[in-house]
């Protein structure tokens, strides 16, 4: 990662501002003759995109990702794919606000000090607008996955929000899509609606916890020490916009454990090695295992409230600030699509890099 | 981070396996004209070396690091430093039940799927002893912090030991040193000796939790979107042996604040912006806000136990597995000065290439 | 350099095809700061823009730069600069008969072999239409470099056309911009004009030899060694499409020098050390000297001729193809513009990457 | 390619001065399962190693290579290998004069002036004697390239020294192991020894050109556009000390071909497309074409030598200087098997590319 560039063989460069004319994303290093048009896309677009529930932004934009590049007559063709996504909704007039005051938890204070001029206008570079580019970029790594791995299935959901966790004894994945929270409960799912109902109206917001779990990866991915599964996923989940901590397997609960409970036991099963646990996440050395690969992340409530907050502007003075515009109460829910599309690019990125070091051989065992 | 590489503009490339001849890295990137010897160096590998408490492995290193390349005459020259310390008490022996047996836990199983072919004599190149190159390559990069960010302190200590987090009202720095822990309490690691010995002599291992805390960063390092300095620590922290989580600021516990308890606000102080709180971690948009940058990481259990645990071999026969040779009951004792030396390389890294993008100019407030 | 990203620090990503919607880059790394504007881009395009004489390909583009990203009110914001030039004149129809065969000389079969599907219309992502993208990241650089750097110079010309070079005692650099060649010397242009025209009513083709040289270097740009400031220059020229060898200073004539008359010996003048010749070209170990960077690259001349050649189609039939379409019959001559934009962006790169290491200081001298 | 890296997957970072302790290089992301021992990449060092006749550097180094990691029980791990090599033979005494005294045509006084410190001693890091590490790194490359492609073979050869230019008509390519020159002729050979002689004895040297020649690559090695193979290729090539020029194929003669001559017209063979010549020397828009992969260099003379030259010191004061010590009169032999392991590097690293984006799956013709 550097800069504006993540990934080692898959590698994608975003560009763009919340306000600015349009946002994208170079995918290069794509294998060719993969069959992708922008219908394979769009429908990752439609999980993120703003405005389809009262607990996001009400901003409205259609999130239309045109392909400009590196396809030809349906399929990639081994060379850069644009991605360019047309923002259609600025009101920067909401904006004027902020265009001096620093908003307490974000990012204006910093990239001012950094680079002394910056795009307020929500947010400019900073914004989680951004991550549109990345769901983009995730639909294409998923084109391509769908080919080499076809039995992946990459799976996104909030198990937090605020200080409400869901009891994972009644996990129900079928309904995650039947919620605007991604939660894997609809009980659940009724009791968050109230919650977040309530805070918005207050002026507040909240901050919330995902968990993306991979199935289907194969043993053997992961390029350890520098450039390890884990170590990939812990910094592609802590780029995206408001992220605080990246767990993988037992995480941060880990530390509590004895080495007789964390050990993940192995028995010989028809297909190979069975673990009798994950405690792992799926990944050893940095390397995945063949089991589930898990992980998880926190999401800090949205910095834009509309309760004021203390602060200062850019002349050194100080104010109170409440931050109007179309903000998403819970940003986290948002979070849940682009942690699966980071997912779905990191995953492919280590096959490919997998398949080039050891060309897809493995040791085997029996 | 690629492959055995890390850093951007300081970039640490290390090599070498447990029961080698030798270990080392190479510093590339490094500023010229730094005073630097092996004194300077030293001191930081004693902290991290084995053998010094009954509560590490008994392996005895002297863990003496020769400078072979990058510096005449006590000066850092501008190209590349070689960094090599020789493997001293390597009993291989001890290894030949894990020569077919993979541990659980341990990434044995997956060198193995991944290389078809591993050292397994004491882990190989997966095994803990790399980090000992990181902690050499850390002396060098604070070698240089100290002229260029001369304010700037790293402090890293031990929050949580298996269940036993320490009591943050009644933290005393000065105790950091004081014990085998590296946990500011005299208290607490009298109580930690007790649970550790029991724990050591039933033939298992715990966990724990690291924080590792900069003070004196200026404002302004950091390069989003994916080199954001919060994603370097992430992958710089998972990627150390055993890390299972990484948090910054209140991490996993930003999850369950409101936006409006979670604002860090700001005044103006003398000396310009001044934060009421930090629950932010010193970062944010990726870059740092003068604040104290704050990295929290678990590390799991040691997965080398006395205690059987069921596994396959090379062969997919069923066994039980326990694990002789000498072996930390708790690797996350021994991974505060792992965690002292990727601050302090990943912060050297940023301020390079701080001043290489933006020239070290700042944006004025006031 | 690395697929389609050249550049450290100083970072250009290319995408697009020659007959898809649109091309561009991604500028990732600039300064902030520096005044943009499209119109600070675009005379650096116009140089190298088709259809400005009968000496280029007749197709017609405005080749119109379109800042999306990266800069507000007029400055860069040090977040990624989004280039975009769309495509107005494709006449796909053009390339029915190359859509099966392969035209010898052209990259046609070689993207065929490694892809397995490829866009050819206009040679699709081997077109040297890819150029104009880094003509505009030209642009770029050249306003930063107006800025860092504002007595530098940069200066592009052909020497070569065909077996006819120019005489260098002759050369005078005012007419440079009066003739469609960029040669430095009214006659030759003359006579040029001629031969080349000759050249195109034959169906023909032909090669050239370009240029550059850059005045105003500071000493001390280059990192060795594999970094080296030659290095990244004979990359930079070798990558532009057509492109058969690259020289510094004496270039190949250095073979058959002697050690004493090689020496640019070395005396003391006002402001410094002063060389006495300069067949090194201003780079000694991949470091800059202070005196100018000079740089040669041979073209080949263009492989799409409307002479009939022998070749083999897709289905392994042997034909003989003629390539109609708009074709410049020297492309070396468009090879100027995109020459001068390589040196640029180069020579940023490396004032960055140098400030990063060094902080911009310099060993004295006297 | 960055700063003592080079190479995208397969890479090598070498480290180490000439006078120092030892040097070196890191080689990473090698596959795994390859048999490798020291005593498959030794003779590879004796090619390139001093001291064997008198036309090279007296100085006296074994130049043995021990291999501290990255290999077990006689196979690479796919992990780093660290390859050493002792300096055995530094006489720093001879260097007192050039402490101060910047030689002309060599990088003393650019290394001055970039880092304000540097190891005088032989060169220090920009002496060749680090092209030992290059030739290492090329002889595991080699070893990998044996077993994915058998029929590779990598052969360099001198084919001008000074002015002295060999016949193409009268190449036998049996002599060149025959002769200290690698020239492809008993009778240049003989020749040049006499010339190289008298040339020595006057206490001045010489340049030259060296070719090397890949047969048996397979078509569709390249990463076009910014990591195209001629791109690499020559980036590497002028990596090497003294390297002014770089040329693929015809190079720059090129200039002076019609698009009609330079047509490599296609044929079916047997096996596939067959080219009827090679002007292109192998690679068309950055990708091998299956033909033997061309590329030549040339080399400066050595800038030490015995003749006095005029040149300044540190101190700014302008002083005649004569480099004694032992020194090549012409460094351009001894680049022969250092092209070779840039070759060897290159094209492996490329190889491991495609695998990974492509699968190593081939477009196909009829």
């Amino acid at each position: 990662m550097s800069f504006n560039t993540f990934g080692h063989m898959f590698r994608v460069t975003t560009w763009g501002e919340s306000h600015g004319p349009a946002i994208g994303c170079t995918v290069d290093g794509c294998p060719p003759g993969i069959a992708l048009t922008e219908a394979d896309i769009q429908p990752w677009m439609e999980k993120r995109k703003p405005g389809t529930s009262k607990f996001t932004t009400q901003r409205k934009e259609a999130d239309e990702v045109r392909i400009l590049s590196g396809v030809f007559e349906g399929r990639t063709t081994g060379t850069p794919i644009q991605l360019m996504i047309e923002n259609t909704d600025q009101r920067s007039k909401d904006y004027g606000d902020i265009a001096q005051a620093f908003r307490p938890g974000h990012a204006d204070i910093t990239y001012h000090q950094k680079y002394g001029v910056r795009d307020y206008r929500g947010g400019g570079r900073s914004s989680a607008r951004e991550t549109a580019s990345r769901v983009a970029a995730g639909g294409v790594a998923r084109a391509v996955l769908a080919q080499l791995l076809p039995g992946l299935r990459i799976t996104g959901y909030m198990v937090q929000m605020g200080p409400h966790a869901i009891d994972r004894d009644k996990m129900d994945m079928a309904e995650i899509e039947n919620n605007p929270f991604w939660v894997p409960s609809a009980e659940v799912a009724a009791h968050w609606a109230d919650y977040l109902d309530g805070l918005r109206k207050s002026g507040s917001s909240v901050g919330a916890v995902i968990e993306v779990v991979a199935s289907g990866v194969p043993a053997g991915l992961g390029a350890p020490l520098y450039a390890k599964l884990d170590s990939d996923l812990a910094a592609g989940m802590m780029s995206i916009n408001a992220v605080k901590a990246v767990e993988i397997g037992d995480g941060m609960a880990a530390a509590a454990l004895t080495g007789v409970d964390n050990a993940d036991e192995i028995r010989m099963g028809p297909d190979g090695p069975e673990f009798l646990s994950n405690h792992a996440g799926g990944i050893l050395g940095g390397i995945s295992t063949g089991q589930p690969v898990v992980c998880r992340f926190a999401v800090k409530p949205t910095s834009s409230i509309l309760t004021p907050r203390r602060t200062i502007n850019t002349a050194g003075e100080e104010v109170d600030l409440i931050t109007k515009g179309r903000h998403d109460p819970c940003v986290g829910i948002r979070a849940v699509p682009v942690g699966e599309a980071m997912m779905a690019c990191i995953l492919l990125d280590h096959l490919l890099m997998d398949r080039g070091q050891t060309g897809g051989q493995r040791g085997t065992i029996g």
